[in-house]
């Protein structure tokens, strides 16, 4: 089937799970996915290039940018802005990809604002079912640190309730092999597709 | 994730379509998904093992499993009951198997009443997609032939508003493909995930 328009995939997580090395191994695969590229107020890093690793831009061009809503969502840490442009985004999907964005928890949810219609995949690390064997397992940890891991656990359960799907990145390349698969089942989700088919059999 | 019970997975779609020939070519991939055996009044052929290919009853035991509900679809073709029996797909699910069940449309809409949370996936002939290519070839078919593939095209798209997924038969092993990655995908629903989370959590 022709498709009319991409989808948008947002995978994100918690600090440290690893959203990024799961990502640059999809890139390794061969699919039709594009990969948004971020803006950021940042200075470039020795050998980064402008429009590949990101758009590099001025505080004024980004603030200019987030003022004119050309910012599917956007945050500052420190001095700086990084933010997803969202006119590569929508010019993709128009034209029938599917577009990855890979970023922060915060992020995600500014996107769902613009994008409910998106994928969001909340990669989730291994620590939640190390949890269950460990406590399966008992008397091998403390009451502390089994406190701590559960307060985490809460924490990270709240987050992924907003998203779709839930990940786990036990094995970089099985998250990447979930992802496609994630993909692939949406693209033959009958919701997306009937739409279609019914202007066909009436045209 | 230990998972707390499988899928039901039903595959269906209108006759002909190669429901069969799929189905077979997917116990040939390594996987844990369970193949429901269907009952039947029919005589056994040639080579048929009973509980293999069939479960062969008398017409009056058949009759006895619908009375007492433990047919989870039947039909009556000519003089023969067939039909699924509740029992062995509801024990593998509740091990944690992903079970299928490859069934004509009405079955599927009678395990839907009892299973509104399977996965429901529409087998399609690839005829609607071709449909679209020679419409837009234009002026290569007959006014005739024209109605009457609408006349189909219609009668799909109104079956397969009742089903989750729509997947193309276009060739067998990618139809394979999108029939597993719609179960790898099912399974990292949120919605079937954090339920378990959340009572770990709680413990």
């Amino acid at each position: 089937m022709k498709r009319e328009k991409g989808l948008l995939i947002v995978l994100s997580g918690p600090s440290g799970v690893g959203k990024g090395t799961v990502c640059g191994a999809l890139r390794q695969h061969d699919t039709d996915i594009k990969y948004s590229v971020s803006a950021t107020t940042r200075s470039p890093r020795e050998g980064e290039q402008n429009g590949i690793n990101y758009f590099f831009k001025s505080k004024e061009e980004f603030e200019k940018m987030i003022e004119e809503g050309e910012m599917l969502e956007y945050a500052r840490y420190v001095d700086n802005y990084y933010g997803t442009p969202r006119a590569y985004v929508t010019e993709m999907i128009e034209k029938g990809y599917d577009v990855i964005l890979e970023i922060e928890v915060q992020g995600a949810l500014q996107v769902k604002e613009s994008f409910p219609e998106g994928v969001f995949i909340f990669l989730m690390p291994p620590s939640l079912n190390e949890l269950r064997s460990r406590i399966e397992g008992r008397g091998t940890e403390t009451g502390d640190l089994i406190e701590s891991r559960m307060t985490v656990a809460r924490d990270e359960i709240e987050l992924m309730d907003k998203y779709d799907y839930v990940v786990e990145n036990d094995e970089v390349e099985l998250a990447v092999e979930r992802i496609k698969s994630i993909v692939t089942a949406e693209n033959c989700k009958k919701d997306r597709l009937i739409h279609q088919y019914k202007q066909l059999a009436e045209e």
